[in-house]
């Protein structure tokens, strides 16, 4: 049929694997989401709906560790799961802000980063924690100054120049009343969505049948192989990803 | 601040820059949507409002010879580009479906490839629509069996095992009434976006100024250079494009 | 056996395909030959024999279009290509300089680049020319100054900073009699190694056989395939490779 | 100057580093060494000196750990290595192989594999030398049944097809007398160059100066840093490479 004549043209789509044995992040970006954020008038300087929007999104992607999926091919793996990230964003928009139409499709741009080792997959998300906090502490201060101090944009930038950590903290404290450490954490430290281990309640673990019900010492506890395979669930933190503990705690998270 | 210790994580992004001086075709297609068509009932062979939800998607993208978009980043152009198709059809679901709720987030997966001269491109094309025109024919009298002829799906494609395109016809028209030529070109072609050079109507090319009114004869025409850069239109057709004339009639499309 | 255990080793090899459909250039630069010119006494500006070395190296290697060669596998080509030159360099070395003893191995490095079009090839080439071109002139002048004006190579620097080409050609023909036109033109234009295609005798492409001489009027003329095949060999020249003569006189080259 | 108008062409010469982080193995393979081995006549099964050879072209290499070589640029680096090997071995092919005139050019190709972590190179060097002692064991046999038995090399392959290892120890040692694990290492295990951390004797690390000769309590000793700090040389071995002595015994070669 006419089409064969055409098809030598697939040949000119290159391969693309993802070296086997990294670590991937698949990084996602919002396209011109300040504009957005202006357009449906988020509130300043976090929308906890807006954020809670993005963590549903995030909650909707496979968070697997199959390191095969779609044989690693970066160019399937990577836009499947951006643009799932934003049908879901635009799907659950007015579950969130049922209050705020949507003006137009907002839209993200993807991409994966392979880490060879744990201790880059460490750094990498201590960097996205690190750089959390430092603009979430400009804007808290930058948006008091503007909204609550009168001070214009420009007055509010020029107030924060060269500013070190214990300077914006002292102005929160000082001219506003605020201390940074009690803002909610979702603001200061983001959201992770992480796999967490669940341990099987002690009680179900032994489903004693009848002999054990009658006490016979001859037969031993068995667990059933599907309850001590260990179980996860997805769950949303805001916490410290910086430190020791939060990886301590889930060492299966970068077992190799 | 801490955020430096970090940072040198980016350094393990690798640079995909897309071979300059290549025509570029972006490929969008639709995830699963067997299943989605089956969970909005979508009509049967061809569902005209699905397909239009389409063709609005794919004219909010970019339609750009702009070959230096984004620095020709791969991932950057692919991702930006499927999640602005992906969040337009979210977005304009209930335009073009207003009787029927979106039941879930609908994805898409894309890809890139790179083409060296023209022949190639239009070889592409010609590969699209050739399996459009295949599979819309299959489907037709697919669906003529068993929508119209009561036959069960699988007595359907036992009757359709192996034969030939005439062969098809002739089911179609004989059993059901059907001149397969007459269906709606949408189907049986494919819908093509395409960029059309707007050619100003010469009444406006010449804006008289006063001199020239009263008819001063060492008044050169002149036509503002505005008019005559060419203008284009984004216009949706549903012709063949794998002849020439298409692609003679818009010699711009293919120009190096 | 236990190789195979370890066979899963094989699969972190990424695959590097070259794409389709384009032209390849492979460039291949000395390591650190201004050290070997010192060592080995090259003659200045240029020394001939050297080049004529460099010349039969390149004319080992495998001059074809086939596009196919392993598989279009970068690496593989790329290495294989590389070496080889490398190997005839070192293999030839005595040929050419009987009278120096080569001192240690000398190394290349080679890339591959890809055009899509044979507009970039023709203006690939055309760089290398004019590259060399700027770079003879310049070093032909440095030696005049430096071998029979008695400069210093600081001073011949010096003398040259900032002169254009008319300064430099008039510096040569005035202080030492040379006009640069009369130097040999390998030094001027490089060297380029070509498929010619050779135009068959007509004497030799109708072989009669005895019939014919016989002079059977009922045997046609037969011209053997094989003749009619354009046949090629491969030819040094050092002419101009920027004007069109040269293309225009071997379509072949460019013939996609 | 006219060499600026073509420059643009640089440009699509593609970037390629090397994923930072990453083992990195740079495998180099003779190219039609059979043929070679014939034409130049080599001992069977294996040629000592033509083996002796080939380990002097490696240890030319640069055996570093720096990772930044050349900017991790993949062909750079291959191809710069590839070649230093071969010209290596055409270079000082007489002085192991002085009775025999080197016929032609030999070639080789070189490719470059990534290894995430310290596991994968240990089974990639266990890989390597599981395939040494397997195609060694096969040779060995082989040409004994053709040398000594008298069988034809048809025969002979007859003789082993399908035979284990432990049939192929039990034929040469009843029929030729031969224990296999007396052969040379170097046959059985390949060679191994490897960086040897050369531990100072203690003896030269406190030069007592002058005033310590002195006996002067108040100068601490003091060792140089010079000599604290590691140093190696690169030794040729001919070892078991797939247990952990050898790595236990070098843990600096896959520190990270």
């Amino acid at each position: 049929m006419a089409g064969s004549r055409y098809e030598y043209v697939k040949k000119f789509e290159l391969p693309d694997p993802l070296l086997m044995g990294t670590f991937l992040v698949l990084r996602i970006d919002g396209h011109a989401f300040h504009k957005l954020s202006e357009a449906h008038d988020f509130a300043k300087p976090n929308d906890e709906r807006a954020l809670q929007l993005m963590d549903h999104a995030a909650r909707d992607l496979p968070l697997s560790k199959c390191t095969t999926l779609y044989n690693r091919r970066q160019s399937k793996i990577l836009t499947t799961v951006t643009s799932l990230f934003t049908s879901s964003y635009v799907f659950n928009w007015s579950k969130y802000l049922p209050d705020k139409e949507l003006k137009y499709p907002p839209s993200f741009d993807g991409r994966i980063v392979m880490y060879p080792s744990a201790k880059e997959i460490r750094d990498y998300f201590a960097w996205r924690q690190a750089d959390t906090h430092i603009n979430n502490m400009y804007n808290t201060v930058f948006w008091a100054l503007v909204l609550q101090g009168g001070e214009s944009t420009t007055q509010a930038h020029a107030t924060l120049r060269g500013t070190v950590s214990s300077t914006k903290h002292e102005i929160l404290h000082s001219r506003f009343g605020t201390n940074y450490n009690n803002l909610p954490a979702r603001y200061r430290k983001g959201s992770i969505l992480v796999r967490e281990q669940v341990v099987p309640d002690a009680s179900t673990l032994l489903a004693p049948g009848p002999e054990r019900a009658a006490g016979s010492p001859d037969v031993e506890n068995s667990i059933s192989p599907e309850l001590t395979k260990a179980q996860f669930t997805v769950e949303l933190l805001h916490g410290d990803i910086i430190g020791d503990e939060f990886w301590d705690q889930r060492p299966y998270l970068l077992a190799e």
